[in-house]
């Protein structure tokens, strides 16, 4: 047991209020030294699964009962439990992923925001989404029944904690805010590179779940090392959706067994992206310097281990491009080696390096020498769009700081390379006015294919906002209609559902007369926010 | 060829704007007669749904780049060239279902009433659903970034035709019109119960699509038997998104080709309901006779043949019960025996109504002896509650005028039974103030396995609005988010895309600065349907 000032790590399971530690074990890796970490996590099996689907399951009619106004209180008081947990938050994830306290003290404002956004979400009606249409009595030939709509969470969901973000897409990430903001129990499956952290938050959501008088099922955490356990998780049919941030084939594997289920579920799976940028002939042209050192930034930011690193550089052929490669290739040599998250993405970094080398790309550049055991060097290469167009490997994400250069011989094959890339997270475009025509060629091309579309900026922030996607087409995602970061990720977990000539004394408040919960509904049509008027007599 | 007053029947395939004549024929069958009914009719192959497939491909981009008004329009011109047909769509109609001229005369007023109500809900901002994000260029420790988000249609969209809605769930039906609503092609697969009424309809579509100088693939008819037809069209890797209404056979199959494809894609599914009936004990005791016939009334219309069909009455057994089944005895006895949609229908029909009685439940009545060679007798069942919960065959969907009552011992047995049944299209009650306390033990239940929940009426009626849901969890539908009835339902085929910094020229003008569209957006979290103000310098 470890005692830390803001919050325990004793290894345990957190199944509802009851903490288990009966099972294999299994320690996290610093990946900066290539060593094991105390405590000891239990290896969660078959039975804790269903332990926590069911509690999931008797929490969720009591949960989903809550108002608007206690589901955001929940939020943010998980929010507030996170934040006190303090320095040990910061010093446990900086230990079991290899990544600057700054930047994690910086994700976790994000996670924080992100809880308190959703918070005022829920309380601003994006949960309940409702809308009324008058009843018309006197209607020819047959009269209009009063029909009042309002969304409710999905049912108990299961989330899988990603390994890059141990704080913004991990327990108490994205996809947790969101089920909890749309009145889904969560089930966590811990990402096993950073039990402790995962520990830590769950300890807060369960203080935060015990604080606000909540059903101790509306939480759990699983950790574990096995792919059976994500399985089982998904296969457990008092689960209803699914949330999973990682590789391509996890993803679809999960994919498959929520397919495979006597009662299907969706899976919002985000899974695979190589986010490729597009660098116009006038920018290159005014700036093709600046445009290679703030790739290089972009490319080599916490390893290169985002979703949404640019993997992918088109721009044709010339002066201006031969600019940027002599620019961006410094930057790539005077990069330093960094950490990666754990030892199988150090090496699979290796393998796709390897890999891209012998499809055919010519390397640029290469990083400083390693540093450490799972020090990943940044890598740049460069092919022409024929090569890229005729081989599908130079497709493939490479997860870390590399990136592939397509020479194009012109507008036209840069085009064709717009239409060739699979789907994405990110599409982006540097360009000045005088490219303003061959954007408007490549932007219809890139709406196809992505869920968001930069200008002049790079793809590797991703605002917490109303606005934002974070999604797009397989195999970006496992659905394109989804995002996972913003308010707009609440859908996810909701679904709609129709009252017709209910009685009032047992409509839902907030579809009741006279609008007691104070939220912009839709009236015949139209938004109102205030109490709708009587009904047509 | 065969040429009527407001439309022309030729047998052929509508692939974009040419005709097709050519590939093995089948024929209509009048249900009434038993006979078939000409012209021929064009069998669909593989080539030909590649081809409607490619012509939608290539109308995708320009047809998804149409403003509101334009899309509005457009709708509202299928609508009246639908009406244009006058009354040679209702009589090949009639002839070619069954169904009789007054109800398919209603069902044309719902296609183009729905077709009218989707155009003014694109004009609304329905499909674009923009959301703002003020950029705060001195926020610490990052500036945001302007955010700009739309949704845009997801691609070509396959639509299959129900059989027992000719007009309002066929090749005009509402998933064409949220479809092309949403700025997505439609590639219709025509029920060949009804080709004749299918073709007059696409050939409405087509001129529509003609007239507003659309692209050709924008719409195509392809007609068939054969499975393998729905198949190849699912397959397609240019169709992004299925709308299905049928059997659950049907229904599950098209989703396996779906998960199975390189690229999965969504399926709509609307399969399988039985739309539990619960007659609370007030109501009883106060209006059983009125219940019985009530009952029998939703029960046999349109032969029973609607997914609302009320296929499972759930009451407290007692002597307003002994009442109630005496009235529904008693007008089941008086009905008259009905025309099924087809011969197969007709046979399915029969065979669940042995298979109910096999199973152990007990005949109380039968409806008039048939009248035809395709006409089924209404029937109805009883069972007490434990038969019932140990035999899940008693809960197999009987498509048409067969019903069966649950006898349950006390109100447990009754909440045991709601929580007992599959997801529904709907869930009724019928109450008295005095049964609002069980009312409310039942109602968490039935939100939870049912899309539409009613109070004191039947649920054979589905009124298009926009608080409207037609769907439900599996097997009611394969997809529980969300509705096939109803404005909702254009979320279907939407997917959301941010645009980040964007200059203003290459903007869509639903996310502009200056909102020439005049359309709803949230901004920075609240809705306004005002030009937002100048952006934060």
């Amino acid at each position: 047991m470890n005692m830390t000032t803001g919050g325990m790590i004793t290894g345990a399971l957190l199944i509802g209020s009851r903490d288990v530690m009966e099972g294999p074990e299994f320690r996290a890796v610093d990946p900066t030294r290539g060593t094991t970490i105390e405590p000891a996590f239990t290896e969660a099996g078959p039975a804790d699964v269903a332990q926590a689907a069911a509690l999931a399951a008797a929490a969720f009619p009591a949960y989903r009962a809550t108002t608007p106004e206690q589901r955001a209180g929940f939020l943010e008081a998980i929010a507030t439990e996170i934040e006190a947990i303090g320095d040990a938050l910061i010093e446990r994830a900086a230990q079991e992923t290899g990544l600057p306290p700054a930047r994690l003290t910086g994700e976790r404002g994000r996670t924080t925001g992100q809880l308190r956004l959703f918070a005022s979400w829920v309380r601003a009606g994006g949960a309940d989404e409702p809308r009324l249409d008058s009843p018309l009595p006197e209607r020819k030939p047959l009269p209009r029944s009063d029909l009042r709509l309002r969304h409710i969470g999905i049912g108990p969901v299961a989330v899988f904690g990603a390994s890059n973000f141990p704080l913004a897409f991990s327990v108490a990430g994205g996809d947790t805010a969101a089920a909890l903001a749309a009145g889904c129990p969560v089930v966590v499956k811990g990402h096993p590179a950073h039990p402790g952290t995962s520990e830590l938050v769950g300890r807060a959501i369960r203080k935060a779940v015990a604080d606000a008088g909540l059903p101790e099922g509306v939480f759990s955490l699983l950790s574990g090392t096995s792919h059976g356990l994500g399985g089982a998780l998904v296969a457990d049919p008092r689960i209803a959706a699914v949330g999973f941030t990682g590789s391509r084939a996890g993803g679809l594997a999960l994919v498959n067994i929520a397919n495979s289920r006597p009662v299907p579920i969706p899976v919002y799976a985000e899974m695979s992206s190589i986010n490729p940028v597009f660098l116009l002939p006038a920018a290159l042209a005014a700036r093709a310097e600046a445009l290679g050192t703030g790739f290089i930034g972009s490319l080599t930011m916490g390893a290169g281990q985002f979703c949404t690193n640019p993997g992918l550089v088109i721009a044709i052929e010339g002066e201006g491009l031969d600019r940027f490669l002599a620019s961006a290739g410094a930057a790539v040599q005077a990069a330093q080696a960094a950490t990666m998250l754990t030892p199988g993405i150090a090496g699979a970094y290796a393998r796709g390096v390897t890999a891209l080398a012998q499809t055919g790309a010519t390397e640029i550049a290469r990083g400083g020498a390693e540093a450490g055991p799972n020090a990943c060097r940044p890598a740049l290469f460069v092919t022409d769009a024929a090569a890229f167009l005729a081989e599908p490997a130079l497709s493939h994400e490479v997860f870390g700081a590399s990136s592939l250069v397509i020479r194009c011989r012109d507008e036209a094959e840069m085009v064709d390379v717009a239409r060739a890339v699979e789907g994405q997270l990110t599409a982006t475009l540097h360009l000045e006015a005088a490219d303003h025509p061959l954007a408007a060629q490549l932007l219809p091309v890139l709406e196809e294919k992505a869920g968001r579309i930069l200008a002049n900026g790079w793809p590797t922030g991703v605002e917490v906002c109303h606005a934002m996607v974070h999604g797009g087409p397989f195999p970006a995602t496992s659905d394109p209609r989804s995002t996972s970061v913003g308010t707009l990720a609440i859908r996810r977990f909701l679904r709609p559902v129709c009252y017709q000539d209910l009685p009032e004394a047992l409509l839902p408040a907030a579809v009741k007369r006279g609008n007691p919960l104070h939220l912009p509904r839709l009236l015949d049509g139209k938004i109102v926010s205030t109490p709708e008027p009587e009904a047509v007599k």
